[in-house]
């Protein structure tokens, strides 16, 4: 169904069904809904519309149907994988307008439309002592239909779970412009078919989602946390391991390693860290039990050599986060003209995490590269960025030859080829060697929602 | 699709397909398997099979989906909607001799067979210190396969979630008799649809649950519970919203009406309970700090005009839960030749708590009947109990007709017609309700499936 990129598509009849200028056909505009935050292909989309309600959404989708025009969903634009880029051209259909919050503090619930930003959500709650809680590194930019779009998650997915875990409905227009509320304003149902669970992390290729309903925690009263560093990797990520093993909850628990500590360093010249394998680990609770499982987590920690532990007072947290905060732009400013070629993404069984950090570091050395990881450890989820000059066309290549093997060494230990960032344009080759034949049950559920294949065509499911 | 049942299917070739006895057609073993505990109208399959093994069921599905012969998966048989009964005849698949369980403690995840009895499930797990959380009533019954099938949950899902928030893995048997698995073995992912997702609830309808990776929690160190007493239902029932309001995270939080404690203190004779809206509360917790939890539950209950509290020590709660253990049995025996009609199950939005306890004592004064409400109050979640003579053609149909009415008003007030017994026959007529255009969706979802519609017919989705 889709069609070569390069023709174009005739979208003026954009203009019919949006009016007062939320369409742009100039290239000057649609060059700049090109790309995402990725490293994949830009792509030039014929035209970019921003609806403002739910039914322009619809009008836009039942017009672009019938003609065959793909319609590639974005809002925020920070995706890692390439989500948002609209590979087949045609239509950018930015949800970024539709930004109506509603919030149902007794119901620890609020209403929101697709393009409200993470970060202002829960600027919008805090005074309500409630917190969406999946917690992502990009929540200044990324928006609520983007996380939907990738089941997004970060730092505090560890105790509150994923975007999946706090979707009570959606509304979402399917690809021949039904609006549809799928799933209830309720805790749990097991009334049919989670049509919630199946939008969740389906990148815009199965419907548009425009609203969601999403599920809130309340702001913990007490946060403590820890810097602590071990002798080595593989110790630091036994620690981990052994610490959700004894049915620790904690708040995050995130894994930063020497080569990541050494780009901080050199980035920021008012600290110095030890340039050893470190965890951060930070606790939440409402009372003042969290000095006893902080002692806890200390205990874990000194059973793996331990090295030094540092720990914040209740409050006064931003002194240790900032070493994990500075991670990407000290790397990025680690060398003058070096950027990082991608952001490496992979979730292993958490008692396989060791290995998985040892296939990083093994694989960088083979391929002779300089590789910074962090990760949510506590998910087993490593991110890991290879270092490298863009204009070595050689490097370049060698980092994604690195992010290839570790991501099927991910597979190998019964995990995942992505956590978090989604699969997009990226991960698609993974997706036999993850899935199988479960792969086949995808693609007719794509074919049965999307017969026509507008929805974000070259996404998520490889060519068959 | 649905054959007319009375005609009967030939089900030789089940002899073929599975060796050493596992088959059954007489009719005196077809009786056992033609209801399950719920009060749907019986119907004889025309064979049982025991596959032992997930080959064994795909051997069975695929000569089924050849034949046309309907399919109605079934493991525990504790079903309260009808889910198990094979309403269009043909074969009783039952998974109960699929009981492998395989346990790894360092990922907090079991891998188990779907005839694996739930309460047998947490005793192999307890020398780990471990647990599968959702916390059923019927757990000495139920099986994971069936707990799967309808998204089951019960007295701890307030804390820990629904069967679905623990699956990691499914391997699933697909109507024309393929084995896939889906999912990873990982806390989270963004790879893709989730498939674990859409066969969660799908009450076997979509494919047959042969396998499925369970996440695990630990088991809490120190558990404390109380069981406080109200002036009224609404008081109870908005501490209870104001509980959760507040991002108070109980272990439980169980209603009781004063009905219920009559009918309890009839049936027991070592104790009295007073009659009163009561609400039962545990909290979990590793450390010290749930001493001050339980202050401020109970500094709550004080706000809603608390008439007793009365709390256990640690690890002495069996007294406390027996009010609430007792109440089914107690239900039973209340009257000579008396019974209940059937187990209502709705989920509201926790504000709306106090109008769903209100519409089941309106409903019960309309239709001049005797209903005895319990319900996973901290979710939510309603169960309701009328009293009725079976003799009473009229009262018994009173007792559906209350029913009907309360769960018209739950979906009214945002709810679900169904918190955790599943859809099965008895839900299948609010679904158009519920689901509204969604439910085309779910039907387009089914035929892509199950094309032959041999898959546990007549539940779930109704007819078009």
């Amino acid at each position: 169904m889709v069609s070569d990129a390069d023709s174009g598509y005739d979208c003026g009849f954009l203009d019919e069904v949006i009016t007062d200028g939320r369409v742009a056909h100039a290239e000057s505009v649609c060059e700049q809904y090109a790309s995402d935050a990725s490293v994949h292909p830009e792509q030039l989309p014929d035209a970019v519309a921003w609806p403002a309600a739910t039914e322009e959404v619809a009008a836009v989708l039942s017009a672009a149907d019938e003609r065959g025009v793909p319609v590639t969903p974005r809002s925020g634009g920070s995706g890692l994988e390439g989500s948002a880029i609209p590979s087949a051209g045609g239509i950018v259909l930015s949800t970024a307008e539709i930004e109506h919050v509603e919030v149902s503090p007794d119901d620890l619930q609020a209403t929101v439309g697709a393009g409200v930003v993470y970060d202002d959500l829960n600027e919008r709650l805090a005074p309500h002592g409630l917190r969406f809680a999946p917690g992502i590194s990009s929540g200044d930019v990324a928006t609520i239909g983007g996380m939907v779009a990738t089941n997004a998650s970060g730092f505090n997915a560890v105790r509150y779970g994923e975007t999946r875990d706090h979707i009570r409905r959606l509304e979402v227009v399917t690809a021949d412009g039904r609006v549809v509320e799928c799933g209830s304003e309720v805790v749990k149902t097991s009334a049919g078919y989670s049509l919630t669970d199946l939008f969740v992390g389906s990148e815009g290729t199965l419907g548009v989602v425009t609203e969601a309903t999403l599920g809130l925690v309340g702001i913990p009263e007490h946060r403590r946390a820890a810097l602590v560093t071990f002798p080595s990797r593989v110790d630091a990520s036994r620690a981990v391991a052994d610490a959700i093993g004894s049915a620790l909850v904690p708040g995050a628990i995130e894994f930063i390693d020497a080569t990541s500590l050494k780009v901080i360093n050199a980035y920021r010249e008012d600290v110095t860290f030890a340039e050893r394998p470190t965890l951060l680990i930070e606790l939440h609770a409402n009372n003042s039990g969290i000095e006893e499982d902080l002692a806890f987590a200390k205990a874990i920690c000194e059973d793996h050599g331990m090295r030094s532990w540092e720990s914040a007072p209740d409050g006064e947290l931003d002194e240790i986060w900032q070493a994990r905060r500075d991670k990407y732009p000290a790397t990025r400013a680690y060398r003058q003209e070096w950027d990082i070629a991608l952001v490496g993404d992979v979730v292993v069984p958490i008692s396989r995490y060791p290995e998985i950090v040892d296939a990083v570091s093994q694989a960088s050395d083979d391929l002779d590269l300089v590789t910074a990881c962090v990760g949510h450890a506590g998910d087993g989820n490593l991110h890991f960025t290879p270092l490298v000059d863009p204009d070595d066309e050689a490097m370049v290549e060698r980092a994604h030859e690195l992010n290839d093997r570790v991501v099927q060494r991910a597979i190998e230990l019964g995990g995942s080829a992505t956590g978090e960032h989604g699969v997009g344009i990226g991960k698609r080759k993974f997706m036999e060697a993850e899935h199988g034949q479960a792969l086949d049950l995808m693609r007719s559920v794509k074919e049965t929602f999307d017969p026509n294949g507008i929805l974000n065509p070259g996404k998520v499911l490889p060519d068959a």
